[in-house]
């Protein structure tokens, strides 16, 4: 009944319904509609409500609610099951109990809030309600465990792409799964997989994205190496669009992969790539060491040239030296 | 209490004891000393009650309890913390729940039975109650998962040894991780793993390690290509000594990768393979094919020699072609 009630608001476009004409057409007491009518507005739907004219939705809400992600929904997979909670302790965990009991490949797990987000190598990840996008996807790839790496890099390529897409802020891929717009980071990905030695039961792929974030509001070990996309694109994003966009990307991506192998995959990520080429440090378990980051090869690592000789990365932190500007 | 009782009778090594004496000893009434005693009767120890002498105990246990592995173990970390249970739907299943949950590395879950043991690729494993050691262990390597395939190996060397020390069964390793007695098979391994991209969370090793299964037990589908220990080596196996045997070796051989890698252990597994050496039939996802396999290499990979040019798999189906008798 509450989506019959919006749909009636949304299909008015702004102009105001009488209580008792929804009460009318949709065969449900006044008080009903009344009690709905508070109901989306905690949803955060902004509905006027004026004694003589009725109810009029004035904004669209802007929480990742299943029926308004259902509603732009471009993907065939990915989405078709939505887990939404306004606060979670983790949506990778959420996911991980979901696929441990047998979700369908495509679902998805999306939050307002993270209380202890998580990024690589159980680090933190800020997940501030309302102005992020905290999002596990479940996908059962029929390839081995060895290939997992490389869901890293797909998934990367597909992000990048549908907020260059979205928001035009101009983001590139820093290696293995970071995305970064003017030097900071904007997104980080978590994949994580459950698997035999030969087959893989489930990987989940997490995305924190740092949306409509202000500069004031990141805590301050961060506030000088993160960013968001409204501070890049120097606007509001909206965050369901983003969000249906990832998906549709990220299930073409997929599809690429699962038909023609992760060789086009690699391609793009190259090509979406802000490491290759520049003077990275290495911090590696039992080393670290500097030189130029030239390619990644088949396998997704990262080959950098050394002055030792040629060193290749698959696990590790690296970053990229600021350019010298002379200062 | 039960315990304490029970160290009493075995301290006694088969001599009566009164139940008014344990009673004194213990400063326990006659009562509670009767119930323990029935409880323990109930645990599979064999305890002959004289209505004038007393209690003795005629044989131990051969329940695969926490304080009986207790007594045997010489590891340090596996079997630090026992899981016992007398059913469950797959140890497997309880090691990964307990690994999720954060149980310290070297747990182990043992069960007398299994509902729904599983084996590779979700086939099943026959585990009747009391016949077998269906074992889970957890372990937390400190290496990435791209070398997780070789723990594989590293679990068959292990099993292989103890099996032959404590057997002399003279049972080999049939790539990847069966171990099998004239042919037939007489151990499944299973490897689960939870990982990041960049290290890998836990490892569950699984093995159903078919002991004191008769010929007859087995179900018809499996009857001819299965075996057990008792029938290979012509006597009883004593399922607590294979057990903490098998966690030792395993303790031994994890050891040597921590400190100086996969070498010595793939040396190791080549040294007790069957496989090596056959003509072997290859079922792979999306092609099969014939040849001698003649190595594995750093990967853990088998390498075959077809006429068409050397294959490397690193799954799927791999059976050995019977040598021709004749008949």
């Amino acid at each position: 009944m509450r989506t019959a009630i919006l749909e009636v608001l949304k299909h008015n476009s702004g102009q105001y319904i009488s209580g008792e004409d929804i009460s009318h057409t949709l065969k449900v007491s006044r008080t009903a509609v009344w009690k709905h009518i508070r109901a989306l507005k905690e949803d955060g739907y902004e509905i006027e409500a004026h004694p003589r004219l009725g109810y009029a939705l004035r904004q669209n809400t802007d929480r990742l609610l299943p029926a308004e992600i259902k509603a732009q929904l471009t993907s065939d997979i990915l989405g078709r099951e939505i887990h939404y909670f306004s606060e979670t302790d983790s949506t990778n965990n959420e996911a991980k109990r979901l696929a441990t009991n047998g979700c369908q490949e495509g679902t998805i797990v999306v939050a307002e809030a993270q209380g202890s987000g998580r990024g690589r190598l159980a680090r933190g990840w800020f997940s501030p309600p309302g102005k992020g996008i905290w999002l596990s996807v479940v996908l059962r790839p029929p390839f081995g465990p060895m290939e997992a790496a490389k869901c890293t890099l797909m998934a990367a390529v597909a992000v990048n792409r549908a907020i260059n897409e979205v928001t035009g802020a101009g983001c590139g891929i820093k290696w293995p799964n970071d995305i970064l717009c003017n030097g900071r980071k904007v997104v980080g990905i978590l994949t994580e997989m459950s698997a035999e030695m030969d087959a893989i039961n489930h990987i989940v792929i997490g995305m924190g994205i740092n949306v409509n974030i202000e500069p004031q509001e990141f805590p301050s070990e961060i506030a000088a190496t993160a960013t968001s996309l409204s501070i890049a694109s120097g606007h509001q994003v909206p965050r369901v669009k983003l969000l249906t966009a990832i998906l549709a990307e990220l299930e073409n991506v997929y599809n690429v992969v699962k038909t023609s192998g992760f060789v086009p995959v690699l391609a793009d990520w190259k090509s979406q790539s802000i490491t290759l080429g520049q003077q990275v440090d290495v911090r590696g378990v039992d080393r670290s060491f500097t030189g130029v980051a030239i390619d990644i090869d088949a396998d997704g690592a990262l080959l950098i040239e050394t002055p030792q000789g040629l060193e290749r990365v698959l696990a590790g932190d690296v970053s990229i030296r600021p350019a010298l500007t002379g200062q």
